[in-house]
């Protein structure tokens, strides 16, 4: 497998790149990997766990894996350094290609000094083309692109440059800026050239209908968006129990904290949006009814990667009598959101490999807002998964 | 319906009346209900949610169903009085037939001055006729059979005597009162006389060779054992998604605790090794290995009905790196096993009315440790409902 | 003793009415009352606890105190029933005067139709008259006000009004309305006619330099602002913990919901302001540094009184590793505010007897932000007080 | 400062061992040390922060103090590994002395193979005689002895032995093995050869009425019992809020899980009886009253040193209405206990040089269960210790 991450020296790409090396060196398990269940068992005929990573970044681009890898480590100390030791050399000689931070919002002031392909004067088509080139360079048949990138504000549609493949050209040669924001342009890339695409965050990446026809066009395999990690996971494995038992849902708070690169984007309110519509809109899919909700994310910089929620339910029983439930989740968001890359990336492959393109909606279980597909109750999304694979066969 | 209850003037029993009898009347609505939700809608052409009560009971024999509901209700004020008083009149009038206790452990003699058929010195033959007396008295065709006392100590199985239905008879002829435990023969009574009957709580019941053998020679459905209702109920909600997601328990403590008779008596070792076994097998059976667990119970007086579970969640990700999640349910025992206590008599009926009969396995939803079922996972064990639900009709 | 109370048909002015009335029927016991502990034994030899009550509103004024008690315990039931039923005649016969809600925000449109002095265009100086007109009325030499009224925007200070007696009279003459806010029209009043006052809110009240000068010269005792109950009791009582242990505080989340109409006015931006102010200022202040702090009042209807309060503490331990501390408060403001508001007004009558007057800076302990106290460490004002009531003898 | 650590393999002896050498050498900073406090000023005229180690052991008495920081530093990580290889020549050449596990309880096969001084088959005096031995050759003015080995099981008072200095000596000269634990024999060998003697732990020590006295003889000082640094400290420190506001207590849960050796040792019932009782008294010595209470610890293999505590109060207050707080402590045992074993010896010495000897009663502060001091009250102890500190000077 080659992946090639958007957002490469973020925390969750180089523990995606540590791990995946660990594992192909088998210096760790396979734990954390959905794929890796025995129900998955023959996915191993397709797609090895084997790996080669590359990427595009606008932070620090003198680095390379190894150093960006190794700055997390220092912050988070989130797995055994050995582990980190041992892949040092396999690290130090990537380097991530310059990118775009078109249209991020004003949660990219975060990153301090950063360089972007627009910073260098180039036209839209001009970054497309150096965009397109740096993928066409890296790819072979096995290769996935997935979108680690920061979240971006709230997406506007445009008619006219967002609902056909014409219309899109057409904004990439009128070079309108405005419309065009880093997620669609690597997604774009992407899926012009053959390679599957994965949207980890809740930007727009592929979900326009021009990006999801052109798809259709090359026969490319996307997913996305928004990677179910920790607070929806959990949500969205409970609510259900809440529905089944005929229990009503009077209110339930979710409030997260992190600090961070993430939590430092996402306090940023246009930044924060997005993620915010990802993560609310679940309970009305699994319930039926929208209960009363309060969904937060707040920056708080001593916990770093230590992602931290605090979840309380507020339900009524039987004879109308309320009851209480809380949660907290006190999780390491790499740790948990890596595994799902390399996932999400060998299922995209084994989709492609048996002939499967456009939105794979069965791969709906990885995400908070699975594309064109309204199951969001966790079991509900395995067991699809599962039977596709299976179907597949 | 008619409902005969097992430990009558209990807090489940006297709250599944009030309930009962207000939803009856149009007093509260249905919420908690599982055979009211959309997927169960054609029920009511089988089994309508009217009402008549009558149970067993070994306290206070000069009180009645109301006497015994505004004593619970004083002490846990756990849904609105005026509910009570409107179904008050109904009450009042319902008064439990003297039950037996054998076998019942040291827990009993929390209940204070207690009278019971052996204390009438009655032989088992007597015991079991007099009990049978009075559950033909009440029958009808709508009639189950529900056991909600206290948890009796862990059953020692006697081939000779629990194995075959002869047998069976044989040991109340023979006056063998030590091999032979209340929950036993309430069920078998029931069972004899063509009753539905479910095990609400972890005793023995109807889970002998000789009383399944004697189900299925009289055609009659029964189901349990042990009512999931708390602590267990999200535990097999939660659990799922950390086997799903490859994320691997180290440790999993459940630690329970509850005022009431029903912590009383499980205050005393020799009950509570039924609950705590009932409890503690679940995560073997949904994860396929066993994590270190703590599953505790302890007496808390000051909470009375309400049940508070503090549990601790510690997990290995990606990496060999460890996480934590804990949740506290702050529920009323009463308010959440109530309305399973309907639900489980309206299924009962209408597996008798679709001709099924023996233990009706699909029906494990309903409890912690159910009969011929090892489907724990609470997600699939409602598929299970529903599907055969579907079938049935 | 006799209460006037403003906002008298809020929840915490009816349940401390009922429980003043209950306490001096002998219905319930003295559970909660500060001024009850052995330390302060003698307090009965000066002020008794009997009590009458009154004060101002802006809501239901075709009601009376038993129809505005019984409106929020049928939405909270947070006592027993018996004890409101006990003390209804002696409720229903007291009526609240008309009010002001002068500059008290956008808040106040949650409560729906109101009445107030000024709708009648009335000028300031005539308000002020009716104002001072209906504590005349009601007062005696036991008498005390204490504002219970919602939170207040920010008071932004005006030297030319604010800062002499002379100033604020010439506001009142000129009809400055937009610079006289409702809690120190009532301040003003209560001052100028020698009655005590206590700030239960963080409004202005009597802290500004005018009334400050007014009490001195009337020889008035007053005291406030923001009675300290819940979340910030529990921080101003662990916080010094991790001082003496010089355990370093690296991040503190509080994160506050609760439903009725206090959780509706604070879910007005202007409103909360001044609650937040009040409650972010405490860390500082004991523990000599700000750690980075999280402080946050939400609306959860459902809750209605029952406030909960959600914190998170990360703090810093030898060698630098981090550790983590969460609690949950799970408290109901009514029953933890009340009984406070008796002692404030038993305390204020103590000191005036004792021939105290100004602000009362040793009843720190039942404020958030005590006006001439930067003690704000719970234990250290306990001594505070305790040491203060011993010297007064 | 030379400490003679007893248990000096322990995870909180080599963690003393690693910060005491780090502060040395300004590797780190002071937090966690309570002598560091401004208050305590001018303690730094009497007692250095300057460091020498040496202790008993009966684990791997091949290994040396570097050896076993790393075996506990491998299990938990629980600081920056750099400052472990910067003590690494420090601590590599401290090897510990064998020393005896006499009555210390079944919990002590936890360890495997150990090595004692009675296995040589010695005599009591000779046990004694080799003790005394390692430390006289250890110590000089400024050596400490702390008892940092695990808790031994409950403490049989033998008149005939343990109240006077003769009676032990007698004790020790007959060879009466079975009075003699080792944690009364170690302070037994300090205080005989004029070392100041702390006990970390809830065993005897120097508890001992004839160790009273021979300290009081010697002029030596000493204190103890059991360092108060998790659970217990929150507790002490949140229960006199309640009483402040005459809150009723009318249930306290905790439930702390730990794993380790400690967590091993606590398994076995006879050695966790010493520890409960400890931990329980101190609310009954708070409040005056003693609440229904649960005080359990257990074993939890996954969490090693990383001690957790789950708490949960239902208290009642004004009207007689119940609620609810609820705390969970995720600490570290050696992190939050070790700065205070530096402390306590501190302190000790500190005493010493101001003159004072037998039980230094205001260093109540650091101990769950103090000699000769019934106050629990955090807050107070810490006044207490400021005060006593402000006198000696």
């Amino acid at each position: 497998m080659k992946l090639w991450l958007i957002g490469a020296y973020g925390i969750v790409s180089t523990t995606t790149a540590v791990g995946g090396i660990a594992i192909e060196k088998g210096l760790v398990d396979r734990t954390g990997l959905v794929s890796e269940l025995p129900q998955f068992n023959s996915i191993d005929d397709y797609v090895k766990l084997n790996f080669k990573f590359g990427g595009h970044e606008i932070r620090d681009l003198e680095g390379n894996f190894y150093s960006a890898a190794l700055m997390h480590w220092e912050k988070n100390k989130h797995y055994d350094f050995n582990i980190l030791n041992e892949v040092k050399n396999d690290l130090k000689n990537i380097k991530a290609r310059k990118g775009t931070a078109l249209m991020c919002g004003t949660g990219i002031e975060e990153f301090g000094e950063i360089k972007t392909l627009e910073d260098d004067e180039l036209s839209l088509r001009e970054i497309v083309d150096k965009i397109e080139d740096d993928m066409r360079r890296f790819k072979d048949n096995e290769t996935v692109v997935i979108n680690l990138a920061s979240t971006e504000p709230v997406h506007r549609f445009n008619k006219k440059y967002h609902e056909s493949v014409d219309g899109f050209e057409r904004m990439i040669d009128e070079d309108e800026k405005k419309y065009a924001s880093a997620s669609m342009l690597y997604a774009y890339a992407a899926i012009k050239n053959g390679i599957p695409y994965g949207n980890f965050t809740p930007s727009v990446g592929s979900s326009l209908p021009a990006l999801k026809k052109l798809a259709l066009e090359n026969k490319v395999p996307h997913v996305g968006n928004d990677g179910k990690t920790g607070e929806t996971l959990i949500k969205t494995t409970l609510a259900p129990m809440f529905l089944y038992r005929n229990l009503k849902i009077v209110g339930w708070m979710g409030y997260n904290i992190l600090g961070d690169f993430d939590g430092k984007v996402l306090s940023h309110k246009d930044n924060k949006e997005s993620k915010i519509i990802s993560k609310d809109s679940v309970l009305e899919k699994i319930l039926g009814y929208s209960p009363y909700s309060i969904t937060e994310i707040e920056y708080f910089p001593s916990l770093v990667d230590n992602k931290t929620a605090f979840d309380f339910l507020h339900f009524k029983g039987f004879l109308g009598t309320k009851m209480k439930f809380y949660f907290i989740w006190d999780g390491i968001d790499a740790i948990v959101a890596s595994p799902i890359v390399i996932d999400i990336a060998r299922f995209l492959l084994f989709a492609k490999k048996r002939g499967k393109y456009g939105v794979i909606k069965e791969m709906a279980f990885f995400f908070k807002s699975p594309m064109e597909n309204r199951v969001i109750n966790t079991h509900e999304q395995f067991y699809q998964l599962v039977s596709w694979f299976r179907e597949m066969l």
